[in-house]
């Protein structure tokens, strides 16, 4: 590798400027660290002169990024477009391909094509380099293939959609509702204008089966993993959670049962005192148990400029140090290809709140249906409220097969007594 | 490097028998993951026939360890002696000298030698590792040196000595004395024999030394950093703390004050609710704040053979990877050499414990010392013990310059209703 190495960032929002002025104000400590001098040499936006925290300096500006990959002064892609497809997935594959160093912030793309891109990675022996794109300020992706490299890990979970956990955390806080917290999320630019990936769980499934794969050494999963996010929680669930020595967190959770694999990110009840309870506002967290460590938590912002640029920049001070390492800690060919748990096959308590027409009879129908399907309550409130003549029951469950689980909410659905689909969340011991 | 790599163990008590046990199990993994083929060729220990989770196969075993350091076929040495100089300091700087990778647990080798070591290291383009030196189960010396490698750090802090923290959140949870606790956790192998680097702080005092250095950039400071142990804390300031809403807890701090470091290691009086009250048992934590991450948050086991073993495992492949790198991040040269702010100069708040016959007038004559002293009082709170004819009064003051608590303190003790010397703990802000 030279000693001047030549970087070409694609993509400049808040991010990608960001990082710019980070690296300008870091070049020192980088030649001292790795023995390099880094040169920004172009910067790739679809517009030279949209309103930027910094101007896009004209000599570096291209239009085209495909460009770049071609070029014989460009040592390394930062690639900031974002997506699974489109113009980031050309351009990294063009990239890697034309012998290119690739740094990327992009998880639905790692997750969906992350087997490929580090295959061409090995094949043309240069770096594909994505820590940012898990929880930019928790190095977790260095932690497993580095500090935990002999570890034996049995499960890895944690909160890794900042935006959903500002939602729960303050709707519990404050005690406002789903809506009003989104709107305020979106102010604070906490939630995006189309918050629909982080709120329905995929953001979080992205970043988990990215993580799954370094865990695990394995391919990155191919098939859907249970995904459900926090659009149907309301405050209630939140108020009786609270109640009962719990708190609502959307977990992401990836662990081996019987030797096949569990991933799967979905809302939890968690015991309050827990530490992964008191995660709050926008902060990741990630919990590794393995073998020899231990526990081993890591906790931290999970985006935004200056998290994500601090990522990116141990992942450029990495292929800077220059051994070229594979992607996935691992060759390709000695990824395994793992079965999936089937989640209908998983035990849990749960806590169910359905809502009921206040008449006679309606709680021994309902405690008859648990019964029938084989499910033990551990907990049972009822709360009338006479007025709208109804009532919610709220029921906490003794440890019972997921399937029992989805045959209960079918014949709760059928009855006429129920106003609404019940709501299911799985209690998790953390 | 060649492909196949000889690795020599010196010192085999409970760590080096474990990890010998960890890296045979793990060679496969590791070769996968690092190309390379360790084997185990030596082992050295003073008796070959110690009782041992594991025996040492007789034709590996060398009773003079510097023996290792000129033989060909010794690739690394992994030194588990111990100590701060001794046989641990002539092996290490005899190995160094003989191009021999190193990796070594010895914190206190490495907070006092480190600087030298490392300047060997450097000149004999050899690697010494020391991961295991700080918090075994918590890989923060890779997360500073390359997770957080760009980030500005500003403080550094956290929970560093597990049996302190064992005994102080045991004391809490049980009530018990610090004697009964100390007794147990010697029996739970939580506190050695003679725990007295642990209970006086300077195990902790050492850690904070090597991760300092490596945060800031800078030598290992060579002078006496403030350390004060938890040997004088009994059950009734762990009461008061409570009280008041605090928990105590043995912090290790470095941060930069107008430019200046301030390392130290003293109890602290820590809101009950924040992140670090809540580390109990022997677990360990460390807090960085660095800008632009933001505050990183690393929690793990401190110490025992699983946890080292991770990270000793974690500095072999680091150094099977291949590329030589600085053991502090930068050359030797690079490294500066920072001023200490003079503590005396700090200002905080703190709980003060004074114990005093019960006559009259005590308490009008104490609340003039404090005033002499420019110090105001937040909260006094005065518990009569007519049987004893005593009296315990807790103070909790406004911020104050520590060099007024020193004058306060001596000015306390000239008094003759003093019963004994007053019990002053800082107050952090975490």
């Amino acid at each position: 590798m030279p000693k001047k190495i030549n970087i070409a960032i694609v993509g400049f929002g808040n991010i990608g400027s960001f990082f710019y002025k980070t690296l300008e104000k870091n070049k020192k400590s980088i030649a001292l660290k790795t023995g390099k001098d880094i040169f920004i040499k172009y910067i790739s936006a679809k517009q030279l002169n949209k309103k930027r925290i910094i101007k896009i300096p004209k000599p570096k500006w291209i239009k085209n990024p495909l460009e770049l990959t071609t070029k014989n002064d460009v040592d390394i892609i930062v690639e900031l477009i974002g997506g699974s497809d489109g113009m980031a997935k050309k351009l990294i594959f063009a990239a890697l391909k034309n012998k290119k160093h690739v740094i990327t912030a992009n998880k639905s793309l790692m997750s969906k094509h992350g087997d490929m891109l580090a295959l061409l990675a090995e094949r043309n022996n240069v770096n594909l380099e994505y820590e940012a794109s898990v929880a930019g300020g928790v190095p977790v992706i260095r932690l497993i293939k580095e500090g935990l490299i002999s570890n034996k890990i049995k499960k890895i979970y944690g909160i890794l959609n900042g935006t959903t956990n500002f939602i729960l955390s303050s709707m519990e806080e404050t005690g406002k509702s789903f809506v009003e917290i989104l709107d305020y999320a979106k102010k604070l630019g906490f939630a995006e204008s189309n918050p629909i990936s982080d709120l329905n769980g995929s953001d979080a499934a992205a970043k988990i089966k990215i993580l799954s794969s370094l865990a695990f050494n394995k391919k990155i999963s191919e098939k859907k993993i249970l995904t459900e996010g926090i659009q149907h929680l309301n405050q209630e669930d939140i108020d009786h959670a609270k109640n009962l020595g719990y708190k609502i967190k959307l977990l992401a959770v990836s662990e081996t049962i019987n030797g096949k694999l569990m991933e799967r990110v979905h809302p939890c009840l968690v015991d309050k005192n827990s530490y992964i309870a008191n995660i709050n506002s926008v902060l990741n967290a990630i919990i590794v148990d393995g073998y020899p460590i231990g526990r081993t938590v890591l906790q931290g912002e999970g985006a935004g400029p200056g998290a994500t640029s601090s990522a990116l920049i141990s992942d450029l001070c990495s292929i800077l140090r220059g051994n070229i390492k594979y992607p996935f800690g691992v060759s390709h060919a000695m990824r395994k290809t793992t079965k999936s748990f089937n989640i209908l096959k998983r035990y849990c308590s749960s806590y169910l709140r359905v809502e009921v027409k206040d008449q006679h009879g309606v709680l021994s129908s309902i405690t008859k249906i648990f019964a029938k399907n084989k499910i033990s309550i551990k907990n049972l409130i009822q709360i009338p409220d006479k007025k709208k003549k109804k009532a919610s029951i709220i029921i906490i469950t003794h440890k019972t097969l997921e399937l029992h689980y989805n045959k209960l909410i079918k014949n709760l659905n059928k009855n006429k007594f129920l106003i609404k689909k019940p709501t299911f969340i799985r209690i998790e011991k953390v």
